[in-house]
This record gives C-alpha cells, sequence and structure tokens, in this order.
C-alpha cells in the first residue's frame, strides 16, 4: 500500500471545502488514500502574521467572487455563512476523538461539518452545535460533551498543529504528497500532475 | 476587435515572469490582445497590509520550493536573484514611457526586463541598470536617462497603480478579462476556462 496523502485544512475554510469534495477521489486515482488533517489556521496564523483572508482589503472582495465563481465552475454548492470565519476547535477536536475510534466516523463527521458550514451557513463555532451535529448525524452519543473537553484530545490537536507547521503548513488547503507540499485549491491539479509522473 | 486582457505584474513578481511567458498565446487563443500593465506591490501592499511573499515565515520556503518545482514542470529557466525582491519603479515607469511611444517596443522591453531579473538573476532596482538593459537592446539612446524622472512619466505610474487598485488589483499576476478578476499564475487555467465559455 503507497502511503496515503495528507489533507491539511481548517473546517473554517472555504477552499478547504472545495478541496474535501475532490481530494479522496484524486488520491484513489493513484491508488492513494487521503488522510484527512485539520488544524487550526489561527494559531498558523500567529507564526506567519497574517490575517484572515476574507477580512484583508481587496483580497477579501475578491475571494468572495472567486469562491462563488469557482463553486459555480464546478457545480457544487457553496455559500458564506453570515458568521464568518468561525473557530473551528470544537469541531477538530471532534475529528480527533473520532479519529482515535474509527476513521471512517471522522470522515464523515468531517464532510457533515464542511456541509453544514458551507452549505447550509450553520455556525459551527460554538460546541453545542457541533455535537448537535454529531448528535444529530448518529455519529455520536452524549459522550461527546466530555470528549471535547478531554485533555488526550486537546493534546491531540494541538500536536497536530504542531506537526503541521513542523512540516511547513501554512494554509488551507495543503496536500503533502510524501514530503511535498501543495498549497492551495488551485494546486489540485499539478498534484494530480505530481502523482501521475512521480515528481519531476 | 475584442477588448484586450489587462495583465497586471510587479516586474518583481516572479509569478508575474511566469504568466509573461504564457499570457499573450493564451490571449490569442481567444482572438484577445493581452495589455501588459506593470503596478508596484509595495504601494499596493500599503494598502492591503501584506508583506512580500517571499519574505514571510512558512510562506516564503513555500514559495521558493513552488516557484522551482512549477518552473521545471514548464520547462523555463527560472532563478530568484540574490537580491530580492527589487523595487521595480525605475523598471515600471520606462515601461510606460516605451509605452507611449511603442507599444511593441515596450514588451519587448518588459520581456528583457523579466528575463535579466528571473533568468540572469540581475539587479534591476538601479535606475542605471534598467538604462544599460534598455540601451544595451538597442530599444532606447540616451534620453531615457531623462525619461525616468519625466513628471509625466511619473504621473503616468501613479495614475496606472491607482486605477488598477481601483479594479481590485492586489497582487500579481492579475489577469482581468472584461471587469472579472483573475489572480495568480495558478487561475491561468481557469482564465483560460472563462475565455472558451465566455463565463458562466
Amino acid at each position: 500500500m503507497i502511503a496515503p496523502l495528507d489533507f491539511y485544512f481548517d473546517f473554517s475554510s472555504p477552499y478547504g471545502y472545495l478541496a474535501s469534495l475532490e481530494i479522496d477521489e484524486l488520491a484513489a486515482r493513484h491508488g492513494r488514500a487521503a488522510r484527512w488533517r485539520p488544524i487550526l489556521l489561527g494559531v498558523v496564523f500567529k507564526t506567519t502574521g497574517q490575517s484572515p483572508l476574507l477580512d484583508q482589503p481587496l483580497r477579501g472582495p475578491y475571494a468572495r467572487r472567486d469562491l462563488a465563481r469557482t463553486a459555480r465552475e464546478l457545480g457544487v454548492p457553496f455559500r458564506l455563512p453570515d458568521i464568518f470565519p468561525i473557530n473551528a476547535m470544537a469541531a477538530s477536536r471532534a475529528y480527533y476523538w473520532f479519529d482515535s475510534q474509527d476513521p471512517a466516523k471522522a470522515r464523515a463527521f468531517a464532510q457533515g461539518v464542511f456541509a453544514a458550514i458551507f452549505v447550509e451557513g450553520r455556525d459551527l463555532g460554538p460546541p453545542a452545535n457541533v455535537i448537535a451535529l454529531a448528535r444529530d448525524a448518529g455519529l455520536a452519543g452524549p459522550e461527546i460533551a466530555d470528549a471535547l473537553n478531554d485533555t488526550a484530545v486537546k493534546d491531540r490537536l494541538r500536536a497536530e498543529v504542531d506537526a503541521a507547521m513542523a512540516r511547513g503548513v501554512f494554509g488551507s488547503p495543503v496536500i503533502m504528497v510524501d514530503d511535498e507540499p501543495f498549497w492551495g485549491f488551485d494546486h489540485l491539479p499539478q498534484v494530480e500532475r505530481w502523482l501521475t509522473r512521480g515528481g519531476w
């Protein structure tokens, strides 16, 4: 089995959402799996000095336009929620809690989070909303509430973010092919060519 | 004649250089010309609060890798000069001075500037180096030295930068198709699809 790709993203990243719709099939076309690894861009931005994309003069309005245009081209549903960006900490902790039990469940949960935010426009920042999403989907019982405050779960998320930064991850999405990083939804075609040719 | 595309770039932008190698043919495939319009990102960044890409933690090292990798894939020569970024003011003024006389000469000059910087690694910041480049290429005589300090030339560049920002240009390259902006070298394939389909 060839090593999986690492798919780094922030649940609050609209370009991460767009990539999430394609990454598994892209990886599968090359006999690989994609390992989904949510991170917290807010933590990363403290190192890079970046501010959230959509808050930036000129770049923010452009990104809104580009996202809508790209979603139309892809034919996928997309909206920006009224409350944005959201704090993805609770959703990310829940993801790694699921992942430690059952990666398939974690994947289903992550897809549910992205759809809740970028299709339905819901605010998945508050832990209560994350808990409700997981429970309504039948993925977890009441124990998820405690899990979100579990030290091991908190540590896992922190370790994932630190490890991602140590690998050079600074945005969302970043696709890591072995140790080769590709940043941005627009780089997916180059990822595909890299996998096809085995690098160059 | 269909309206030309506007190709905005900073002479010091490596992604602008990569785009410069493709934009004319891309436009021509759709019966259009590309109007090259150098701007000064340093001025734009005062509005957006951005800092030069290659100076940023994590993003800078990534960009160096991505540029080398992308140039290898395209099979085009590329290097980052030791002195980088350069101040593109003199080169940009010279461009618009040429442009006011003969757009073909301006194009040839711009291609020469990009090659000097990103193929030969020369420092095209100092006006003397810009003047030498233009004279060595037989594009201008000694009058270019005065032209770089001519009020009309300075005003033209300032007006171009202001007009670009008023249209939402915030990076390099930005391709403006009629009034639709596309930012980034990675967006060229989407520009091509937009032109093919006439938008969507």
